[in-house]
């Protein structure tokens, strides 16, 4: 679906997702990557969101691998339905079967509800004019982070 | 606090949070670096890590970012007054008010809640032997997700 927004892996958009006013869910998957098979990896890995970008009720992914192969993906839904159909579906199904046990050392999944959302961008910073000047904001208000 | 699980910003324990089981809330901020004051980033990133780690309600925090600046981290807590208090200290105020100007050229976070967590990690490829085999699981179900 062309309108699915921020599928391209390594982050379209400068890499953050343009998600809507909460509430929406987040499935956030933190992994560390073995040095087997970069190759066949990274084909799975750009295909996998290819083809979530796909699927009803996708809103946005935000990826990051370190040189260490640490890394955090973070893929949007609107709802928990959406995330179980992504789940169940038959292609991805097959690659996270194979892939899990050759690629990752360790991974952790989570899946949380997404209350309150704040950013801010300097556009003369961003390749994206249509990017929003403030991407989503509940509140208005900033929140607390580690940095 | 020394009680304080995966204080360590690149990730001890190979970089994976030891959080319990869900419910807990997540803090996700993902974030493009500007080219600015490498060093003086690092030095207080670091040291936001360590106060944060020290906070009551603090669980774990993973973070990564890559070579192009796009950066996620995740921190989690017990409670959203966990959070609250820790974005009202008065040095996490200050550095963020400082280096959100300064380091960000863009950033987005997101609160969220935990609903359910499934991992796994081979523990031959570990560093750390103390680390459960299974991390934590609602479910014991695997979840969908990018990859």
């Amino acid at each position: 679906m062309s309108s699915a927004p921020s599928a391209d892996p390594e982050a379209g958009d400068a890499g953050l997702a343009r998600t809507p006013a909460p509430p929406y869910y987040a499935v956030i998957f933190t992994s560390r990557r073995t040095a087997d098979d970069a190759e066949g990896y990274a084909a799975t890995a750009d295909r996998m969101v290819e083809l979530a970008a796909q699927q009803p009720g996708f809103l946005g992914v935000e990826s990051v691998r370190d040189a260490d192969g640490l890394g955090i993906t973070v893929s949007y839904w609107e709802s928990e339905d959406a995330i179980a159909a992504w789940r169940r579906h038959a292609e991805h199904t097959a690659a996270r079967d194979d892939g899990r046990a050759r690629w990752y050392a360790g991974f952790e999944l989570r899946v949380a509800r997404v209350e309150r959302a704040y950013g801010r961008e300097n556009r003369q910073d961003w390749g994206q004019s249509t990017f929003p000047p403030v991407a989503t904001s509940a509140s208005g208000d900033p929140e607390g982070n580690v940095l």
